[in-house]
């Protein structure tokens, strides 16, 4: 039985969807959650949801670090932050994986003051999960991309490493047996790019463990092509927000049309499965939940806006993500490349 | 008079729809065009359709650069090749500016061997232009990128460079008085991003003749916000080429529900003007015509697939170019800055 640490003081609209997802999860699951927060705050809440009190435990913590806090200050002020009690619960052993809506810097920093980077592992990455089109029956129809902006700028071997922790992070949790690995680049030449670029390529390239496709260009981004795409934080976090742009852009066309025109809704399952598909790039941010990789420990950033559908969802990845032993699988494929 | 040198050959549908564009400006402007590549072939190419010989020279080209060549080996072995032949012509002041559609690899490679460029620029810049919503009145409704491509990776003053070239070009070809200039990055605050992000930032804000409105991130991409965007090549090729991706899903969409439905057609007019914003968000890498900025002279690159309508809107806006003075603008923005 997994027990789940959850900073429920951490995001916009905790700590109140933060709890009510909690309580669903312990109805649906068997899984262990441990709230972390304001114990008053949290119980009365649990007492307005239905919920299964053997599933849930209340850890006080007596602080809270703000959304728009800077991360760094708050982090060494507040000791008795909610993000940082419930770190140290995973970190001591008390539970077996994080989830935080909060301060995703503050969550960083929490996480790499209080767990410990698998060996090897030169920089921990930001994932964030995207719904695509798909091209090969059975592949999974949300991609995972990393970095998303842990790591600004990145040396050949730590994208090298991104690939190896996205690949075994989408093995095990999206069940994709071998996940198609892409460096997103500027050309699909191998020898595209800056010079990190090229010689992560090459790297790559001689990887056995891993089904390296080669580069991509932006717009392979929104196709089947990778179920694992690998870049620096800069380029991620930038194509990761214009996805979101232009996602939401999508969802007001496709809210006007919808239900009027058979031809639209016809367009559409034959584009990618349907307006269905659209709602779910539109909302992908907030059902999605990104993992941290790299640390021994796991860590799933659910969106800030996370309403309770979002943080149970990011409770349960956490739960497959620490059960299927991610973290092993990346010290695994670390330790085959040296 | 201005004279535009056009490369007739280069392009996926060269020569024939540049000629025919070509032909197209003889009959509506009285720009001086000068086709160059084979010579039969033109004059061939010029017989089947309307043109005013008044205002069309052909200059002899013996060899083309294919879609497909190695940039670099291709302007080594091709000294005859119509790219190269067009450039000289401009360097030589027998033009004024340069069009192709050509390998945009050896384009920028032919321009960098036989033009100057403007004292105290570092490295010279891609740009594309793209629509987006607009915010205020009389805002441009395409939006300037740069780089997006040509320099991989930049240090601080080259982004600095790159904000002065692109304000210079709004500011004399779309005619926007004062272009709000943006750096493009993972957050709003200032000292985010990257060492060069951040200085640049602290640069561009000390700059008086610059209307510099800060960071802007990735969704701000298709809003109105800025209207020249500055970052490095590898970001801006990226960011532009999943604009172009999803710009193609958005047209497939479109195209299966405006004809039928009036709330879409109201939505989409909500939007950003209607369903030919939308069309023309699909279309913009075909008509919009992207300068390479820090040269002494205009060079306009048109998509490879250009038709007809293209190619005459990319030797409209080198002559407009030229003819108010871009390269001079920016050498004054850059003396300024000095």
């Amino acid at each position: 039985m997994r027990a789940i640490a959850i900073d429920a003081m951490g995001g916009d609209l905790a700590p109140d969807e933060v709890v009510k997802g909690v309580a669903a999860v312990s109805l649906q699951t068997d899984i262990q959650c441990v709230l972390v927060g304001d114990e008053r705050r949290i119980q009365e809440l649990l007492e307005r949801a239905e919920y299964n009190p053997e599933h849930i435990d209340i850890h006080p913590a007596g602080e809270v670090i703000g959304m728009a806090e800077d991360p760094k200050q708050a982090v060494k002020d507040k000791r008795d932050a909610s993000i940082l009690v419930a770190a140290r619960l995973v970190a001591e052993g008390r539970a077996d994986a994080l989830v935080s809506a909060g301060n995703t810097g503050a969550a960083v920093l929490a996480c790499a003051r209080h767990f410990n980077v698998i060996p090897g592992i030169r920089k921990t990455a930001l994932a964030s999960v995207y719904p695509r089109q798909t091209e090969y029956p059975g592949q999974d129809h949300l991609a995972l991309l990393l970095d998303v902006g842990a790591t600004i700028r990145c040396e050949a071997l730590e994208l090298v490493q991104f690939a190896i922790m996205g690949s075994a992070y989408a093995k095990r949790v999206s069940k994709v047996a071998s996940p198609r690995v892409a460096l997103l680049n500027m050309g699909s030449e191998p020898n595209k790019g800056s010079p990190e670029l090229v010689q992560a390529h090459r790297v790559l390239q001689s990887l056995s463990g891993l089904n390296f496709i080669g580069n991509i260009e932006g717009n392979d981004l929104v196709k089947g092509k990778a179920d694992v795409i690998v870049c620096e934080g800069l380029v991620g976090n930038v194509a990761l927000k214009l996805l979101e742009g232009t996602a939401e852009v999508m969802m007001y066309v496709a809210g006007a049309a919808a239900g009027e025109s058979w031809r639209f809704r016809l367009g559409m399952r034959m584009m990618a499965g349907g307006v269905d598909r659209l709602r779910e790039l539109a909302d992908y941010t907030t059902y999605g939940g990104a993992p941290i990789l790299g640390f021994e420990n796991i860590f799933i950033k659910a969106h800030g806006r996370s309403p309770a559908r979002a943080v149970a969802n990011a409770v349960k990845v956490a739960a497959k993500a620490a059960r299927d032993g991610v973290p092993e699988e990346i010290a695994a494929g670390v330790a085959a490349m040296r």
